[in-house]
Parts: structure tokens; C-alpha cells; sequence
């Protein structure tokens, strides 16, 4: 890491700095620059915490020279990874398509949902029990019993499923139930479910926070890893920005960016990304164009009559259509569809 | 509400609105505008989720006229609540001061902290069990140890607790050993968690998170009040934004604008909130000054050797410094420095 | 408009709203809601200044009903605008490259600069004569001389070409030798500037603002079409957000928004909005994909000799493998690319 | 500088970038760090524009260690600076207080404020006779008018005069009738604006930009002080976030943090920042605390009949009340309020 001194500092303050880099066995080239003076130090960081550095008396401030990660890092693995589930596999040369319900509402809406995408050709089913609610009087999930129907529309259709653990208590239930554990944007930085969704085991969708840096997100994923379980799907669904014309801002960037940084697979879910029905296909096309490994849709046989993010959804009919105008464009970039059996 | 339609909708779109809304037992009013149709839609519509309304064929959008929260609005109580801990009232005539380390690292540091603190005249000592941190290596707290040693800081130097329950899986251990639960920025929106605190009937301190609106935060405040619990005390900590020359953006007119909506104390946390030291001063007096009924400030016997954030931390005889400076503010702003016996 | 009241507001601020709104001839509709007075008003508002309504005593908030914007409507006419510039038309079935170096360096810079890109199939020749620069210690552009360099370069291409006017003392000049002119990011809300440009009649290309909402974006465009210029090209390029991975955030949803809330065609300049070269590719697909009719990217014939955003230009060969790639994406996005001749 | 190198750079890479430093007369130093190559460049880099280098092969990224201004910064001068306007020092020890209308509307209405703001003890007047305006159909000020009516409110009141030029043309007339030429926050990197008001040798008062970083803001300072115009004063107006409550979020840490950057004086205008009669108080409170050097407010004889942000003006008795109200706050920051003759 590179210390970067005050105009001023003094003799004291220099060793000062000096002394704490070397009891931590930093090895220490000074550098006399024409205003500043700079404390270059060698050694492995990472596991050290270097804000205090700065809080040194003539310290201005401190730049770290490597990321913070490295097991996600590109570099730590010469091949891109590939999270298989059942006969399918993420991050490899198939483009995949999770599609369902933002919330699974009963057996028959599911039910419907899930028949639908899967005959347009989704190869995972998505939808939620567990429902992160800004509002304490909205909908919040049908919970275990959703979980269930899940497993039901599993068995009816084939497709594996991937539903979201809301908290630590529901991780065992939805490990047990789902075939990849969703952590959404509002917990990326819920370091204890991070864990045990790690310890699980099982496939892992970590959506990125609302107001997540890339390096922040892979630092997340990095948590995941870090308990031993390397099974990471990344998922750029939007951040925050100033823009209230969509309901986030859709950061396909990121996932060019992450692509460049880190070996794991990154979906992309234009139907959050934007809020808007009639954004989610040019959007979904872009994404692919981005780099994604696959796509999540929002999917309601009535969307009209959503317990929420109606305003998002597909409808069937629509899905069909996204699917087969998306064909073509994953043949371009390089994948084709995943497809189921 | 108000439901606006779009230019060219049909009667036939603009009938399945009404149907929609007297399913709901809305009362319907037509204003036939000079380019728009607007439906004005009176009812109680706090327990619905209307995102699908804008989803149906031929509406633009959807404009709602009642905020979203409840128990925690202004106009739900006439008096603005107290919070009362111990002795010390938070939300009256004086303004409290939570100071401590950001993280126990020690009993003999917490101790130095906590003696150093309440000499200085701070009400609250504050400090961290549990750390939430964004790398897996970083130092992530003592845990139940550290909280053993918050009580035996609380029995030595009579200052009531607040501190952080990062999971579901600590609150009541968190609720035990605390007079007051924190719920970190990160965690505002983990609705698990704030149902949880929420049945603890305990003080609640909630923090803002990075990239929430004053709608949101208070919105999550309703989620503990919702659970029966009253005792909710509101931090602003800094919002993220694209100005990195500080931590955050520390938003003091956010403080202002919440105390015309709720009558919730609310607190500012400078030390987050701008992640320097020489900042925390002249913020602390601002916040005051912007109607913040106390401060959290991070005070560290040797700031240079803290685990976490020791560059925005304050020395003892800096916090004493502050401490000083504060009281005249104070008095100025109508209050009196909370005082311990 | 809608004008909500507060709770408990008076007869009398009620009055005074309405007597406000009937001097500006608005019709008046009062709904009493189960909490909240709602004011209905009917009227042309376009032209009035609705702030002071929020100022009114009694009044809480004003919703506006109509969009700000007029002439660049998607409403206002039936077909999408296609702006011609000599052989090549911009908005229409064909896909236009606008390329060439951040800033004209040389003669010799720009004629290999446009040489290459000709060759590659590009339609444009971009280059800046006047450079904004956040230092006054950088390179502002060869000015005159450099209008004059484009010229020379036109001739011997026989690319059309594109570059900013960065003041108003610089239009007549940039409108005499450019084929278009383009307002950059940091004066989109310059309306005097947009004014001028728009008094030219010249095809305008309005980059935009950093933190400009899509909304301010249109409405800058209908500063220069109030002006009577119809060809107005707008080009998405980034925003500001707190992810400092890449240089902007490129909003490609405000793309695949703006072509349903305008007629007036949208470039993507993907080498700002990334800020990095591996990333223009990619994000130039995704931007065909999201509905750009076109693109700009910065070619350098020796990036790594760039007087300025050297780390977003590429090389002439990176640009010829650029257009080749695009091409199939025009293609399945239902466009051809434009050529010249 | 520091130049991060890549992970598996090559030696050939790594003499690339050794030999452009030696073509540009830096000093170089390499650092062989666990697993990434360092250089450290020694000399004086301000006026080299630096992104190219990022964009050499095998280079990861760059990091500037001096500050890209020069004039402006803390340490160019031992004192602060005090721009003196007629008998006023701004910079000093006495706090400033400009008040009137966002826009000059008439005589009449524009003599009102004036006389009420300077009974009330305002030390300049503020008000707008060119407006940039989002819409072109809003009213955008009496312009040259404008400027006479505001010269003849100073003969009447003595209040010297602050008042914005919103473009090149303005700038001469703008000179010669206002005592301080304001730039507004659109024109903040309005470059040839920003040199146009330095050459004039006239105080000029700098807004923020909406998304302006506080290096970006103090860069725009250095355009002007680079024409040889020390008299600049700095100006926070609130900035561009995702939060919509208020209009803006003012950000005081910034103006903590620059007062500790540079020497300039530096004022706050909470009016703007806030966008709520209401807030405007708290917040001129606050920004004395946090540093504040003088005060911009809004006042309106008639604020319910403002042609512009009439939400945000004070009337003529709330001005006297926070007249009344931060002189003893500004007396506790150690200044007294400026008074005229």
C-alpha cells in the first residue's frame, strides 16, 4: 500500500508511521516527491485493516495497491466458473432464463406461472415466499407454505427453482426446498446470512445492493466463498441513482465490468432493473449483449392482478415473445438458450 | 389516489380502473382534463400494495395522496415522543450523547473508553459486540464477550448501553445485556430484524440506511412500531452519494424535514456520517443546530491503534474538547446537555 | 394539476388556493378524501410556474399532471424524427457510427484518425476543437485551427462531421464548418447556448447532463425545437452515481425510455459512459440492443499518445473490429448500418 | 504518481510506461510488491493530463498524489482570504448575509425585499435578472432591466449587489452593474464563463454544480484565480441525490471539509439546498456550525406570488426572525453579523 504524507509532516511522524507498518511486517521504500513525501510498504494486506493509517498524525491519506478479494478475483481461477443445477449449468456456454412470480400468491397462480415459462422455454423457476416489504402492511409472502408450492411446481414442470431466504431462520428451509438460494439487493451486505447460505452448501444468487460498489458486491460474494462453498451466480438488478424516471437504474456496465474481474456468473434482471414492463425486453437484449450469463423475468399469468410488482411483470403471452426475440440475440453473443432435458 | 390515464386510453381501459377500484371499495371521482383523463380514487389504501394499477392497460401512472406510514407520522400523536433509559430521556429538553469505541476490542480498552467518556459528560456509551464489516477478513467483534464487557463498562461507570444486534440470531442476547438495541445502516430495511427488536419492547435505535429515502427510514421505524414497541429513536449516519471526499454526505436536512413528518427523536451520528476526524466537530454543532436531539460519536482511547474506523474516531481529550464546545450549542438550540445522576 | 391539502388546513387556505387558480383559469374540483382535501385543477399549464402553489398556506404538495415538455413529445407527431445530414440519415432504418479522436490534436492525428475510421465504415467523423476540461492546466483544444483540421478531414473522407460548441461565442464558428453541432454534457441546461444552436437550424446533438434527469433532458431539447429547429439528436453518455468503477454509470434504460417518451432519434456514446476501452464494445451492442439508433466512440490512431481520455479511445484496429462486430446486432435489431455513397 | 501495474505485466510493458515517465522528466522508482508491481513517479505532473497512461498495456491504474489545484489550495497562502465589497469583508470575521428574490420580477417587488432585507440587517442583495430556467416556457427574468432595477435598489438601500450571469454575453453588463457576479450551479464547469468573470477582476461568487464534487468546484475556482481574480467566494447549494424529499441534500460537510482544502471563504445558500420554507432556518443555523462564512437566502414580499421558487422564499417578517435567530448562533462560531456602515 502507498502512504501518502502531508505537506509538513514531520521527522516524528514519518517514523512513527514507519514503526507501525514494521511491527505488522510491512517492508518499507520511502519516497521524496516534490511537495509530498510517499511511504510505499510491501506485504500481504488483506487481512489487515488500514483505516487507522490514515487517522496517524501527518498522514494524508493511504491508497491500498491489491483488491480486497481473491477468491472471486479472475485471477484466482484460470477458467470461468460454471454453477451446475440438475442438467442445467450457469456461467458456461448456455444462456439461462429464470422466470416466475415476483411473489408466489397460491398453488394455482404458480402453477399457471410455472407452466407457462417453462413451456416458452425458462430453464429455472422463480418466485418468492419470503417478500422483503418497504411497507409492514403489504404482502409479505406466504411463506413456508409458498416454499411447498414451489416444490410442487417443481415436480409438475422440472424446472429447479430459486427463491429467496429473507433471514437467517428461513436459510435451512429454503436450502432444503430450493435449488438456489436467492439473497436479494437489500441484504448483499447481511453478513450473517452471507454465511450461512455459505455453509449451505448449495447454489448461491447474490443480487447486488441498491447502492453497492462492484468491489463491494464481490466482497459479498467473496463471504460466500470464503465458508467454502463456490457455488456464486452474481445478479446486477439496478442501483440507485437520481433517476426517478425508472425504478433503478439498470447498471449494465457493472456487468461488463465483473466479467473483467472475478470468474463467477453474472444474471442480470431488467424487469427490477427498470420497474417497467415495457423496458424488460430491449433491456434483456441489452444485458445479453453486456456479457450476462443469463436473464431473471418477472412472470404473472394475470399481472394485473400481482400482489406486487404487477407494473413489472410479464404477462405469458409477453414472455413467449421475450423468449423468442432473445434467441437470436444469445446465438450473437456467443450461447445458446439453455433448455431443460 | 390519483390515478392518471393515458392520452388515447379507451372508455373500455378506463372502466376496468374503476371496476379495479370498487372491488377495493374506493369512492371514484372523473376529472376530465384538457389532454388527460385523472381518476381520483378515495378510500383507505394503506393496505394495499397499488403498483398493479399502474400496470393495468391505458394508465400512466399512479400518484398517491396519504403517506405510507402511520404510527410513527406527526399527526399520529400530539407530543413528540420521549425515549426514556434509565434516567435519561431522549427526545426532551436535553440532548443526549452516545460516545464510545466503534468496536470492543478489550475490557481495558472499552473501560478506558467508557471511564474517559462519562468524565467528559457523554450519557450513552456506545460501542460494538457484533460488526458488521465488508470484508470477510476484516475484525468482526467479540461477540458475546464483548457484550459481557459493555455490562461490566455500564456497572462501573453508570452509563446506560447501546449496541448494535447485526442478526436475528442476537437480539434477544443483544436485548439482555443493552438498555438500547441498534440497528445498523445496512440492516434498515432486514424487516426480519426490525419485527424482531420490535418485540423486544426495548429501546430502539435505527439508523438510516445508505441509500434510503427519509420516506423509507421511517417506513422501517414503522415496522418496530408496528410490533407493539414505541421506544424507536431515528440516526442519520450519511447517505451515499457521488461525492467521495468524505465517507458519506452527512444529511442534515434530512434530520429537519423528519422532525416536521414524525415525532420520533432523532439522533445524528457525525462520525459515519463524514468518516473524518477534524469533521466530526463542526458536524456535531451542525447537527444540533439542524434540531437533532443527540449525538453518537466514536471515541477511541488510542485512535491510531483501533480494529475499525480509527480515522474518524476521537481521542478522549478531543471528545472532552467536544464535549465543551457542544454545550453552549446546545443551549442555544433550547437544550440542555442531558446530565447522569 | 393536483393540489393535495394538508391535515387540518382551513376554509380559508382552501379559498386561497382556489381564488389562485381561478385567476389563472383553471376549473376547480375539491374530493375529500378520508383524510386529506384534494384540489383538482383543469387547465393549459404548461406555461406557468407552479412552485409557489407548494408555498400556499395549507397546501402539503402539487402533482402535475402533464409532462413538461411539448414539441419533443412522442405525442406530438405520428413518426419518429429522422434527422438528415447530407447523404446519411440519423433516426431512421440505418445505424449511424460517429467517430474520431476525443480532441483534434494534429492534422496528421486526425487524418489518420479519419482515414481509419472512413475505412472502417464509420458515418461521422467526431473530434473536438473546444475542449471543456475540469483543469485549466489541460489541453483545451487547437480551436479554430482544429475546425479547420476537420474541415480538411471531411474533405478527404468525405465524412460528415460532428463537434461542440463549448460557448456562445463559438456557434456561428462551429455552425459554419461542422455538419453537426454537438452541446456537451457539462451545457445542457446552458440555455443561452441551447437558444443559439437551436437559432442556427443546424442538426444539434445534445449530449446528456451528469446528473440530469431524463425528464430535464427532454426539456432541454425543447429549448432548442422552441427555437424552431427540428433536428435535434440526443445522446445518452453517462451519469454521475456513486460507482466509481467505471467513469460514468451508462444509463442504457433512459435509452429504451426516452424512445417511448420522444420522436427525436438517441445515440450512445459508450466511451464516456464507460470511461474504459475493454468495455466499448460491449456496451456498444447492449446500446443497440436497448434501441440507440447510433453510436459515438472515440478512436485514436495512438491512444497511449492521447492528449486527452487516452483510456477510453480505441485504436484504429479496435475500432474496424468494433464495426464488424455491431454489424450483425444492427442487423438483428432491425437495422442495417448507414454507409456513405 | 503511483502506477499499479497488472498481475503477469510484462518486462516490455513495464518499460513502456518507465520510458513515457522519463520523456516527461519524472523520476522513477520500481517496488516489487507479494504480487503487483509498483512504479512511483517523481516531478511535477500538474499540468500533464494523465488518463493515457492508464490506457498503456499491462497498466492497471493510476494514482495522482498531489492535488490537481494549485491557487486555491490551503496551503498556496498562510491566511484566509477576505474578499472586501464596499465596506463589507466577506472571509473575515464577521458573517455575511445576502438576501432578495430568486428573480427580479419589478421595481416595486424587487425595492420591497430590498428595503425589508436591509432593515432586517441583510449586508448584500441577491437577485436574478437572467434566469436559466429547466423550462423555455418559464418565466427566464427581466434581464437588462433587471440590472437596472437592482442599481437602483442599491441607491436606495446601499446593500451592494450579487447577482448571476448565466452567460458570455452577460458577463460585461453583468461587471458593470453588480458588485459580485454570481455563477450558477448549471455553469460550474462552464469554462469560458468561468474565465470571462476572472478576467474581469470583479468578486465572483461560485456555486456548486448539482453533481460537482468538491475537487471539481475547487477546480472551477482555480479557472477563475488562474486570470489572475484571487476575489472568489464559494458557494453550497445543495446537491443532486436520490433523495427527493427535499429538493436538494445540502451537503455541510462539504463546506467543513473545504474550509480545510482552501482559503477561500465560503457561504451556503440552504434556501436552494433545502427547497422548504421550513427548512431554511435549521439549515442556516447548521451552516454556520459547520463553518459557514456568510449566508444566501431567498426573500419575497409575497412569496405566494413568486414567478419563481416561491416554496423556498421567506417572507419579509420569517427573514427578520432568522435574522433575529442566528445572531447569537454566528456569535457562538465566533463571528458577528456583518452590518453595514
Amino acid at each position: 500500500m502507498i502512504i501518502v504524507m502531508k505537506n509538513g509532516s514531520t521527522k516524528d511522524q514519518e517514523e512513527q508511521v514507519n514503526r507501525t507498518l514494521k511491527e505488522w511486517n510491512f517492508q518499507i521504500h520511502v519516497i521524496e516527491g516534490v511537495e509530498k513525501k510517499v511511504i510505499a510498504a510491501v506485504g500481504d494486506k488483506r487481512r489487515v485493516d488500514f483505516g487507522f493509517l490514515e487517522s496517524l498524525p501527518g498522514v494524508e491519506r493511504v491508497v491500498p495497491i491489491l483488491a480486497p478479494y481473491k477468491l472471486v478475483a479472475a485471477e484466482a481461477q484460470p477458467e470461468r466458473t460454471k454453477v451446475r443445477v440438475g442438467p442445467v449449468e450457469i456461467g458456461g456456454d448456455r444462456l439461462v432464463v429464470m422466470a416466475g412470480p415476483c411473489a408466489v400468491e397460491s398453488e394455482e397462480q404458480l402453477l399457471r406461472a410455472a407452466k407457462g415459462v417453462a413451456e416458452a422455454g425458462a430453464t429455472f423457476l422463480r418466485g418468492g415466499a419470503f417478500k422483503p416489504r418497504t411497507s409492514p402492511y403489504a404482502f409479505q409472502g406466504l411463506e413456508d407454505e409458498g416454499l411447498a408450492m414451489l416444490a410442487r411446481a417443481r415436480e409438475v414442470t422440472g424446472l429447479p427453482v430459486v427463491t429467496e431466504a429473507v433471514d437467517l431462520t428461513q436459510v435451512d428451509r429454503v436450502a432444503k426446498w430450493a435449488d438456489i438460494i436467492q439473497i436479494g439487493a437489500r441484504n448483499m451486505q447481511n453478513f450473517g446470512l452471507l454465511r450461512a447460505v455459505g455453509r449451505t452448501g448449495k447454489p448461491v444468487l447474490l443480487k447486488r445492493g441498491l447502492s453497492a460498489t462492484v468491489q463491494e458486491w464481490l466482497m459479498s460474494a467473496e463471504y460466500i466463498m470464503a465458508e467454502g462453498n463456490p457455488h456464486v451466480i452474481l445478479c446486477e438488478r439496478g442501483i440507485r441513482t437520481f433517476e426517478t424516471a425508472t425504478r433503478n437504474t439498470l447498471d449494465l456496465s457493472a456487468v461488463a465490468l465483473a466479467k473483467t474481474l472475478t470468474h463467477l456468473p453474472i444474471l442480470v434482471d431488467p424487469s427490477h432493473g427498470t420497474g417497467k414492463r415495457a423496458l424488460v425486453l430491449p433491456m434483456a437484449k441489452a444485458a445479453i449483449m453486456a456479457g450476462a450469463d443469463g436473464l431473471m423475468i418477472e412472470v404473472h399469468p394475470e399481472p394485473e392482478r400481482a400482489l406486487s410488482d404487477g407494473e413489472q411483470s410479464l404477462s405469458i403471452p409477453e414472455f413467449q415473445r421475450l423468449m423468442e426475440e432473445i434467441a437470436p440475440v444469445a446465438e450473437l453473443a456467443g450461447k445458446l438458450l439453455a433448455r431443460l432435458g
